[in-house]
Order: C-alpha cells, then structure tokens, then sequence
C-alpha cells in the first residue's frame, strides 16, 4: 500500500491541542503519515512549550502527488503577519484540489487571503461572530463548531475533537460509524 | 517573579492531545514555563508523528528546588516495559512534595510502581473499571474522569480537559473563577 502524507504546516506558538486528535487519527492507519512542514526548518515552539521538529520547508516541497491533505492549525502567529509565503503554498495545495483543514487563527489566515471566499456560513452572522478571544485577537473564521465546505475544513479552538472528525471522515482513515463513536467516546468522555 | 519549571516527561509515541490543554494552560502564566524531560536526550515521537526535542535528562535533573509539577502524558510506551529509571525520578520528585500529575496510560505506570495505592478510587470498582481500550491495552488506573489525591493528579484518556482544569488549579495558574469558566468553554463548545 502507498503510505499518502498529511502535510502538519506548523508556525511558532502553534496551538498544541487543536489539531493533536486529529494528527493521531490520521497518523495511526498505515494508509497516512503525518509530516511537519514550515515556512523554514527551525524547530517550532508550541503555546505550551513543546519544541517541535521540521520535517519538510514549504519551499522545498514541489510534489504534491503523494499529499492527502494540509492541516493548519492555530496559534499566535497568524496574526502578527500575513504570511504571504505560506498562502503561496496553500494557493498550490487548493489548485492541486487537496484537501486543506485549518482551526482557530488559521481560518482567520484562509479568510485574510481569499480562501474561504466560497464558503457556506451557518449559524450566527458572520462578522458578529468574529470575536475577541483571550489571547487577543479574533479567533475563528467561521460560526459553527466546524464546516466542511469546497474541500476545506474550518473548525473553531473549542472543537479540536469535531475538528478530527471531519478530518478523518474526508481521508477515510476508518469506517464512518468507528469515526463517530470515537467522536461521542471524546466528547461525552469514558465515565459520564 | 521567579519563574518555576513544569516538566512534562515524554516517551517515544506519546499521546499528543492528553496534556496539550494542560500545557497550554501553564506555559502562558508568568509564573510557570514548560519544560520537557525524558530517559534520554533524543527526541520523542508522538502518537500523531510530531518529533518534539527534550530539554534535560532525569539523570541530569537533579535539583527540584524549581520544580512546580511533573506532569506524564499517556502513551504506548507505558505498557512496553517497566520503565524503573523514570520510576526512580518519580520517586524522587513524590519525596519531595511535589505534585505529579499523569494521564491515560501513564496512571498505569504510577499503579505498577505503588505511587498510587494510597488513593480513594471513586466511580465503578476499580479492577472492573481496568478497560481494554483501542490500543490494546488497560488505559487508565482510576474509575473517574479524574482524581486528585494526596498530590497526584490522575485521569483517563478522554478527560484531557478535565485534567487541565485539575492542573491549573493545583498550580493555581489563574483564579478559580477563572479556570472553571476555561474549562466549560472548552467542554461545551464556542458554538452550542
């Protein structure tokens, strides 16, 4: 069996929980393997600390024949600049019709350079729903728990465990009932 | 202000998501950083594929003085082998009063080693309680979502919240308030 990448886009003080169900969904059959990629190979620093090592710079990685998908997630750099290298390479990814999945500020970053222009919004108003969240910025793109919508992923900082979901139900890492009943297994918790 | 360490002992394929709210929750207090340990110096691999660097060694982490907590995230290495030289640390780091919290996994560990025997277990009787879980092994040692007890902070795999919030409080990181308005927002949703 081909072992197909998932593509980690790790920035400094990427927000450590939000993308961590999903990783280990993902990294866990043999049909994926999560890699690191970032806008240099320095290692990355976490919210909470954690050293992260760099697997691949979004300048070296031309051939996307062998990606499933590119995950963002959030953290305080998307909101310090634009980034215009790294939405170079998901403007790639999108034109390459890969799936792209982004949590929290990185749906901020897609919303910023177009890429959630097509985007089907539910729940509350859009721009009443950009709020302020406590590390000091707006927090998510979208006002839902997470949306799935063209190809992308959105989900906010209080729904890492949907986030996952979505995530492994668009690569099909599992059967869908065993992705569902991991789902409610995390939300509802082991001893309710 | 001091700054006092929080080590978070990593092993190889550890669970990325356990302690990731925990961290977060202390790294960003002035009071507290993160800092990472393990038996050896290379780096640890997470259950999601994230390489992560490790700060000291628990042969070159002698002096406990700045020690706040040691915190062990769950994982598959626990059940791989006895692991006596990090119970030799643990030992050493409950002699000295200072608090241990470990998830998943890792209470399985703590039990092995007697850490836990003195705890009130609450919940289903603990040995029915001792589940075979989708890794393939027993995944927790305690019948609740979490337990705090004589100064050891345990929990199960799906109580990485839960365990956060026993984190914070413990270390005091904010005001109670504070924390438990942090921990409803994460359990229940930013959209409900």
């Amino acid at each position: 069996m081909q072992t197909k990448e998932v593509l980690l886009l790790l920035t400094d003080r990427f927000a450590d929980w939000e993308a961590a169900y999903a990783t280990i969904g993902i990294n866990m059959v043999p049909q994926y393997t999560i890699k690191t990629i970032a806008a240099d190979k320095r290692p990355k620093i976490s919210m909470g600390g954690l050293r992260t090592e760099i697997d691949y710079t979004i300048g070296d990685y031309r051939n996307l024949e062998n990606l499933a998908m590119l995950i963002l997630p959030g953290g305080f750099a998307w909101q310090e600049s634009r980034h215009d290298d790294i939405a170079a390479f998901v403007k790639k990814v999108c034109e390459a019709n890969i799936p792209i999945a982004a949590i929290c500020g990185a749906t901020i970053f897609l919303g910023k350079h177009g890429f959630l222009d097509s985007i089907k919004h539910t729940g509350d108003d859009l721009e009443s729903f950009r709020k302020e969240d406590g590390y000091g910025g707006e927090s998510c793109y979208v006002a839902a728990q997470v949306v799935v919508d063209g190809g992308i992923i959105t989900a906010n900082e209080t729904a890492a465990v949907d986030f996952a979901h979505a995530i492994c139900k668009t690569l099909k890492t599992h059967d869908d009932e065993d992705i569902d009943a991991w789902r409610d297994y995390f939300k509802n918790g082991m001893v309710q």
